[in-house]
């Protein structure tokens, strides 16, 4: 298959790499990002280790799916700008956040966009230089529930390239499965300014934000079982990273808090609840965005335990 | 005039400092605080300076007032143990958080309660050993407005002390206006891991808790103006002191975020309200006691300003 990855970062990298094992791919990114591949090849450390090369430039040829993994604060913009480039091709979002499907669909049209969540970790090193950090899976499904031709053809290109994939007939549920986790590990983490792994000491906090999530989900009609404890499952399996939140924090970067814990506290006000949790963590790293807070070195003990 | 200073941490020991200076005053806390005033006298450093030596051993005598200076949770069992001990004599609260003099009639009688706050900032250094870092006002009132003989008195044995001193006819709004400052300071700085003077950047977030404690205040029928500026005030006036609760927090110690955070959002409660901010704050706040996080050293830098 012919595929095109559209706003890649770490994660678009990967699968760009990953992908252009088996199949042809075109990664459209910065600039810079791009000069580098052209240049070195696109260079991957970690899990999966070698020197990948993409297609850099479009030769005009027809493809078959544009996976976009921009942040999801670009979804609107990228997906004008890729449709206006690459015409009507279908759309696999695998980003955060609740709404990048909806607005995908109100550019491209319902029937362009397919949803996927996936959980692989991946860290941007450079310019053309990416850390597989940590295996994840990747589940994708048509937003109606239905198992279609191209959502199988997918899967199984995907699996070719030992990206571990799965169909599924409840995205929107996987969608919000993947918010609530998100919700509670970004947000936390970003606040207390902490590793992941930290949160195993503020578990009922973890709990309370995963309760609320799934009570808003349900509202919507989403029954998200044992969000907790997947939430859990997560960050105890990645104990020692820091959140891609806290990252853009360091940074000094934009987050995507608006699009998943925003996301959760509209939804909820939507339905006359006001989700505390989800607006108090929202309005509180929007202000740390808007501050710059840089955490040089922290040195945090607990007085208990490891 | 013959006052007891019940609790005397660091506020109270500053109080039974100034007031031993013009009057009979007994001083009561923990016995190693209580025995290294005996050995030394009580010390005091920073804006006041000198040894003092209030009473440290009751001689049986009758007492006026009895000045509540503990830990807003302790008060109903440090009042129980006052009365048994001494008798019924009036009390007058100095501390923090919205129940205290409720906590005090229920043992007392509403007749024996006066209500107070001050803003001096102390510092408990070590046993027998305290810093005076900040002048602060004193406000006394009758719980009901009077003007009685009993709070002219006191007052005049204040300010004859040298401790400035007003009487309010409203101090109910002064001790709710004193929490929400408390609410938004104490609630932001522990969250933040930060000295008070960092808050000035995170101006949206304290409006926020100041305007969210002043709606609940106004349910209850207090109007609170200004909560917000003032808060501001004290946040430049105290720009490079750490807050009590994260005193507490970095301590190991229990904090008063239930007394301050906590009532506010069951007042709201009550009133059918959902104070996020103050739930959200007493919550993670009451983690934070449990996980009994230290910071042991915060380097937190800020992209932007000075």
């Amino acid at each position: 298959m012919k595929f095109i990855i559209y706003g890649a970062g770490a994660l678009g990298s990967l699968f760009a790499a990953l992908l252009s094992r088996k199949h042809d791919v075109l990664i459209v990114g910065r600039e810079k990002h791009i000069e580098a591949i052209e240049k070195n090849g696109l260079i991957v450390e970690g899990i999966t280790s070698g020197v990948f090369h993409p297609e850099t430039r479009w030769d005009g040829s027809q493809y078959d799916l544009i996976i976009l993994t921009t942040k999801a604060y670009d979804t609107s913009q990228a997906t004008k700008e890729a449709r206006k480039k690459f015409g009507e091709i279908p759309f696999l979002s695998l980003q955060n956040g609740l709404k990048n499907e909806e607005k995908i669909a109100k550019i491209a049209g319902e029937k362009n966009v397919i949803g996927g969540i996936t959980n692989h970790g991946v860290t941007f090193l450079e310019y053309g230089r990416i850390k597989h950090a940590g295996y994840g899976e990747t589940v994708i499904g048509e937003m109606d529930g239905r198992v279609s031709d191209r959502i199988r053809k997918i899967a199984k290109a995907f699996n070719e390239a030992g990206i571990k994939t799965m169909v599924s007939e409840k995205i929107k549920e996987e969608i919000w499965r993947k918010a609530i986790i998100n919700s509670a590990i970004n947000g936390l983490t970003s606040i207390l300014k902490c590793k992941n792994g930290e949160l195993i000491k503020y578990k009922n906090l973890v709990k309370e934000i995963c309760d609320e999530g799934s009570m808003v989900a349900r509202k919507e009609g989403f029954t998200i079982e044992n969000a907790f404890e997947k939430t859990m499952e997560v960050i105890e399996r990645t104990a020692d990273n820091y959140s891609s939140m806290l990252q853009d924090i360091m940074k000094g970067k934009k987050t995507e808090v608006e699009e998943i814990n925003g996301e959760i506290a509209k939804v909820a006000n939507k339905h006359g609840i006001k989700a505390c949790y989800n607006i108090v963590l929202t309005k509180m790293i929007k202000e740390m965005e808007n501050v710059g807070t840089q955490v040089g070195l922290l040195v945090i003990k607990s007085r208990r335990g490891p």
